[in-house]
């Protein structure tokens, strides 16, 4: 039986913004149910989807009646209905405007810098037959590599955590896009020590649900190198 | 004298995020100390400016020493310190979710979508000495009319402002970048007396501060009107 109060979330795991949302329910214990809605089969069309999100996108979440989209909004939502431990999306205003400032930067730099190296390596591929566009491609990992640079060179200049001293909900978006060129084979950070040891900082205080959210990345990765 | 607590905020209100920080200073009444960055004679990357942003962007805040960059992140933290009206940045869970839905979406459909006409109209024939790249301009408005379409369609479907039955900084955020063709000449509004109408509610909502933050823009379009 469903308590009344209950989140569910849609989303698909191939999604990077689906996982930080699964990652960050995972972490925090709130009860929750997930809604497979798998964008290859269209799911995300039906018109019941698209009655509940007329974007047709997922991440969407529902608390409660209340219906919310966007990643970056359910997760701070999240952090602050259900009263989730503090570092997750610090009340402090200056600590919490360090996360919204990652977060509204993440949006324009991270997100379509990591998410193009994997539509271009193994989505596009996929849905053309065509092979990899090498000209584009370059173009995309050089900025990426600006996009790892300032992760490096900026938020994680004097703190473990992208905005300070313990893991919030901007590493979770983070990690998410960075994992998924990894589904092309493709380990963004292999020339990156510094971004690799956040990542394992990250996957330590993330536990065993970094895997969970990530199964769906790890078997996409053995298809891909199994046609190569 | 400058009490001990004062914002300062690095602008050039030619920029759109600039001016919606602008407009929420002034709206709000909050002291501050406006420092122009004038990114055409690339003030911006100054040993000092760099200094304190080394991503060379504005708009910068500076409060008591604190420093913030991304005009998502520091609109919500002067709201949140300055303890301004609510609707500008509501305190309850859902109603602020329904602003961070908002301008999560911002950043990767209006704020594109809307710079690139500028950029195409405007700023590239100024720079380059070559007309305008019409093919690209015309992708460009069409994508802007999708941004435009949804934003009529459901962030205004039910609703005076953007997130709510008030002006809040995601209003803020929008107007400022739909103004920005406007530089060109362009007012992508003509045809939608949805928005035009939605425009009309925030700009009596922000007072004279509109015009005064748009005074630049306004200067843009003369000189573009004389050109042609």
């Amino acid at each position: 039986m469903a308590s009344r109060r209950s989140v569910q979330v849609y989303l698909d795991l191939l999604s990077q913004p689906c996982r930080a949302v699964h990652l960050l329910l995972s972490c925090t214990g709130i009860p929750h149910t997930v809604r497979t809605v798998a964008l290859r089969k269209g799911e995300n069309r039906t018109p019941d989807f698209t009655k509940m999100n007329p974007m047709q996108k997922v991440p969407v979440m529902e608390d409660n009646g209340f219906i919310l989209t966007e990643s970056d909004a359910i997760m701070k939502y999240l952090s602050t209905r259900y009263d989730v431990p503090d570092h997750w999306y610090p009340r402090q205003p200056e600590r919490r405007a360090r996360v919204d400032e990652y977060t509204a930067w993440h949006q324009s730099n991270t997100r379509p810098h990591a998410a193009r190296v994997f539509i271009l390596e193994v989505l596009l591929p996929v849905q053309t037959g065509s092979p990899v566009d090498e000209v584009r491609l370059v173009r995309a990992l050089s900025q990426l590599e600006e996009t790892l640079e300032r992760l490096e060179s900026m938020f994680l200049r004097r703190q473990p955590f992208l905005c300070g001293d313990d893991i919030s909900v901007a590493d979770l978006l983070a990690i998410c896009e960075l994992m998924q060129p990894l589904g092309g084979g493709r380990d963004v950070l292999q020339q990156r020590p510094q971004l690799q040891r956040w990542r394992t900082r990250v996957r330590s205080a993330v536990g065993d649900a970094f895997d969970r959210a990530h199964a769906v990345l790890y078997a996409v990765r053995e298809r891909h190198a199994a046609k190569l």
